[in-house]
């Protein structure tokens, strides 16, 4: 079977030569699957670190929402769950970890014929001057630099995608805030790094030639840029959804606020309630789209 | 329990002020876990990409080196097994996952007293101008503008890391190539990059705004730089494995040869007898240093 027309704008014209596409890392194929039947009432793509998690977060939208549940995991690089009109999917650490699923699940939806999908990341990170627990709605991802854009080498040449996530959607899934939370969902810019210790300034890497009072003038550039939270795959998910005209949206939970600490120390209860959050809120936006009259 | 002392040059001297160091990902705390008793006999850390392989390597270390087999995976971002005095740890894909894993590996072996620990990472790649299951040691890790270096925006600035590995390893693991293998072991460099499809000049991406014949004037321009392989992790491994100085290699199975084409077609058992050649050839190379007489 053949399914190479393009549906979304602005994707690789190239595509279109290919009798076959060889989704390599999700485990699919463009002509050996039927990927209009599988994945063609998709609305919605749920983007996390783990597959453990996305695991979890697919199996409560489908208790929660009534709706069928298939684990389409091939492999274990990225853990590929569908429940209903949602599908959720591991994306790992790091932008380029982020980077291969996104071209791989764009080109999936594109050959499924999905229409109107929405794309968004869930997941954990640093806060920046809010208490740990807190959500954080994306408005725009920031590099290092503090510039809202996704730079990538190409052929020895530096592209550069912005990063400014949509309004609307963000303010929809704010407004869908589950009725029963008891934490502040807020919206702010992503500082969106490439490492984890020094490019996050923490204190306690392996490596830091660098002093406290160095790290503070440093993140309080970044608060004065509007950040109020740092994870690692932000810049990434608006980059390349900008270019393929897909609405996105970043919704993360703090695990420590910076200012304060370098160290993140919860329990694991902690920790598993905090990680919740974001698909709560995600629940009740998804919820309210589907006119599902589910009480959050 | 406080061992916080450190043995490798060059580390942050921050981390002496610590009472207790928790190694957030691995899930390893300086204070509460007996890091001298668990690790500290580690000679050899081996990392790759996926826990399950990893597993796999380390069960085989295992048995064919005859020494003691521990699983020390605590959460799942990242599997961590020991093998004897080899720990086999994944990094996940791209440079900022591996980057995470090194951190915290890298204050582990420090903690546990480790003494002339060598790190190597074994994977898969795309090969240049060589056959589909070569093994390629690489010499020197560059970017995409073929330079030798791992860059990192900390703090707003650009620090640069060489990446050049030792020679002298490289050389020790090609010399103890298994005698029964039927595949070239080779040197080169390896291109390290931080997206799989526009980053490493492919025409299968979700975008592409470049045609065939850009694409091959990069390629041969990085086959012309000595290049014979591009992976994703090769530069973070070096960068800080030489900030640190600690010996290290890359050792990775090419999967296609990028001069002819984008997508990977492999059969699942080409791929796993390609994926079993680095681990057999590190094999070989441990087997050496441990004095063991294994006929390889």
């Amino acid at each position: 079977m053949m399914n190479n027309n393009n549906h979304l704008v602005n994707l690789n014209p190239h595509l279109k030569k290919y009798d076959e596409d060889t989704l390599f890392h999700i485990g699919f194929s463009s002509a050996q699957d039927n990927l209009p039947e599988m994945f063609g009432d998709v609305k919605f793509v749920c983007m996390g670190g783990t597959a453990g998690r996305m695991r979890k977060y697919s199996e409560a939208f489908s208790r929660e929402l009534e709706v069928e549940w298939t684990d389409y995991t091939k492999g274990e690089r990225y853990g590929i769950f569908k429940a209903g009109p949602i599908l959720c999917i591991s994306h790992g650490i790091g932008k380029p970890s982020a980077s291969i699923v996104l071209h791989e699940v764009i080109k999936l939806v594109n050959y499924a014929g999905c229409q109107d999908v929405v794309f968004i990341r869930m997941g954990t990170c640093g806060g920046i001057n809010c208490e740990a627990g807190t959500v954080v709605v994306t408005n725009k991802a920031l590099d290092e630099m503090l510039k809202p854009e996704y730079n990538l080498h190409v052929l020895g040449k530096l592209i550069t995608r912005p990063t400014q996530l949509s309004q609307e959607l963000a303010e929809d899934i704010i407004s869908c805030k589950p009725s029963s939370n008891n934490f502040d969902i807020i919206r702010g810019n992503t500082l969106c790094t490439s490492d984890f210790f020094e490019g996050q300034a923490r204190l306690d890497g392996a490596f830091c030639h660098y002093e406290e009072e160095d790290k503070m003038e440093y993140l309080k550039k970044v608060r004065d840029a509007g950040v109020r939270n740092i994870e690692m795959e932000s810049a990434v998910v608006a980059g390349l959804c900008n270019a393929a005209q897909i609405k996105a949206a970043v919704v993360c939970v703090t695990l420590l606020d910076r200012l304060k600490t370098d160290q993140i120390t919860l329990t694991h209860d902690q920790l598993s309630k905090y990680e919740k959050r974001p698909m709560d809120v995600i629940l009740a936006y998804v919820s309210k789209k589907l006119g599902k009259g589910r009480k959050l």
